[in-house]
């Protein structure tokens, strides 16, 4: 097992009964009546995926001195992934992604349609949660963090194709479609535990530079990864001509022959069969992921720095072993 | 001008100034750094709508006796107005209609990616708001609502194409799709102006029936009306297999090369030319849109009665009205 992962299976264990609390929540929560909206959320949930969101809110409200056994850091916990699995499904819409978490992605065996509404009820039962939490401190937080959501994500759409993005815009795409929800997930540990604006905002500070660090991470992969390491197909990205830091790296220092392959590509959408390769070859004699990975270390120190605000404890460490996780990713 | 068409000019009247205000709210409110939110969200906004929801709100408040001037409801109408925009983006992307208000669709003019993602962008927005009114009460009804309406479109979605389609599952699917927001729209009324419970369960029982009278009406005008009267291309439903209460009257009262034709064009999906014409005549031989008008005019009289509860007013009288004025649009 590398590094990361046994830091995750670390953090996993030390809120073990929580997190299963959490995932029965989920189960519970995401019932409707109408029998597709459990059939294709399950999907997803079933996938089994990390639960790193969840995994944050609850070691954060741990850390925040919030009783083990919840209920509140159990239910939105609960609340986070309902907004995160929302956004997968649009955003399989979105990016007609063939491959997620190495399976059939949802949109693909039940039909846009169906993703949209589910994620739409995804989003509302999210919002049902936190009413039923009654605080309007989280709703606040969980409902701005969704408008951000958002606005990264019309973002990214608006400079998909785009050459002329800058670093400055790249990382407001995911500032916002990525660590916005980090940063809110480990905020509200921090409210259900009643701990001072100080300590919410050291949470969102380490929640929101980890986000960085993990989609830097992320965009990285997709150039360097194997598929089955990453559990994605390796250039989705590139295929669907989002601009990410190791193009943007390439593009920088790359002559005029690599633009031009760059234009065609991304601009032009003119793609042949070795095209990746080449990518995958410009952007290795640029050094773009060593670069967007030094990127990603610096927000994971951030990140490290942010945690100094609390005292030792168990819960700081798996927090900080958890950058550990995100960034070794790339290694 | 129409009978129904003048008591909506006289509930706009009736509010007038709080309607502009809404009207502000929400342009103001849609605004974000990332251009196409608002660019795309004016493209419906300014389509000009007929504010129907927002309307509601804002008379049902007054109704309860809360001030002209808001700003309670005025927020909550510009909410209930993004809610209502969320739904007609992501149903443009389901269902791939080319026009909507006459106007060419935001999905067929921006893309379906940019309709789900900005449609998410006006629901979080609308959460904001609810948020900064502050009443937990409201954000319980609305994100209530918001999960119903969702579970109506996946059930519609579910019962496309199949003609074994009960009228009681019909009934789910436009009291989910539709009524359940025109029922948290006026019962959030009762909630701003701290009426008693019995009031806000009258002013849902209002906006329920009203919203199921106004989609029986829309669904008859799909098969009944001219393009001009309807602002929307006629057929649409027929042609994306939706299974409203006039096929379903007019499959159960048709003989077996009546049935036959129906499942060609709605399960099989294989429609030619003359086919809506053809659904037309059946439609009108048994009395599809007879049938549907009077089940309309049958919620239409509930919702009136549930209008007994308030003393009379001028307000009592618009609501009164915008029953006629849902009802008499297929007249």
């Amino acid at each position: 097992m590398a590094r990361g992962e046994d830091a995750l299976a670390r953090l996993t264990a030390l809120v073990q009964a929580d997190l299963e609390a959490t995932n029965r929540a989920i189960v519970e929560r995401m019932h409707s009546p109408v029998a597709l909206i459990p059939q294709l959320a399950a999907h997803l949930v079933a996938a089994g995926g990390k639960r790193l969101r969840p995994l944050l809110t609850l070691a954060a409200a741990r850390l925040c001195g919030y009783p083990a056994g919840g209920p509140r850091h159990v239910a939105l916990a609960a609340c986070v992934e309902f907004i995160h699995t929302a956004t997968l499904l649009h955003d399989d819409v979105v990016d007609e992604s063939a491959l997620r978490r190495g399976q059939a992605s949802a949109n693909a065996l039940f039909g846009n349609k169906a993703s949209v509404l589910v994620g739409d009820f995804l989003f509302a039962r999210a919002f049902q949660l936190m009413v039923e939490d009654g605080s309007l401190e989280v709703l606040r937080i969980l409902s701005a963090a969704s408008a951000t959501i958002a606005e990264g994500e019309v973002l990214q759409l608006v400079t998909q194709n785009d050459l002329s993005t800058t670093e400055a815009q790249y990382l407001e795409v995911i500032e916002g479609k990525t660590a916005a929800l980090f940063a809110a997930a480990t905020r509200v540990g921090a409210v259900v535990a009643d701990r001072p604006p100080r300590e919410a905002e050291a949470l969102d500070a380490y929640g929101r530079n980890l986000g960085i660090a993990f989609q830097l991470v992320d965009d990285a992969l997709d150039y360097a990864a194997a598929q089955e390491a990453l559990g994605k197909t390796v250039g989705d990205d590139f295929r669907e001509g989002k601009i990410t830091l190791p193009i943007l790296v390439a593009f920088d220092r790359g002559g005029e022959p690599d633009r031009a392959f760059w234009r065609r590509t991304m601009e032009e959408r003119a793609q042949e069969q070795a095209d990746l390769a080449h990518a995958q070859a410009l952007i290795a004699r640029h050094d773009g992921i060593g670069e967007t990975i030094r990127r990603a270390e610096r927000y994971g120190a951030a990140a490290l720095a942010a945690l100094e605000t609390f005292p030792r404890s168990e819960f700081r460490q798996a927090l900080a072993d958890v950058v550990e996780f995100c960034v070794s990713r790339a290694r």
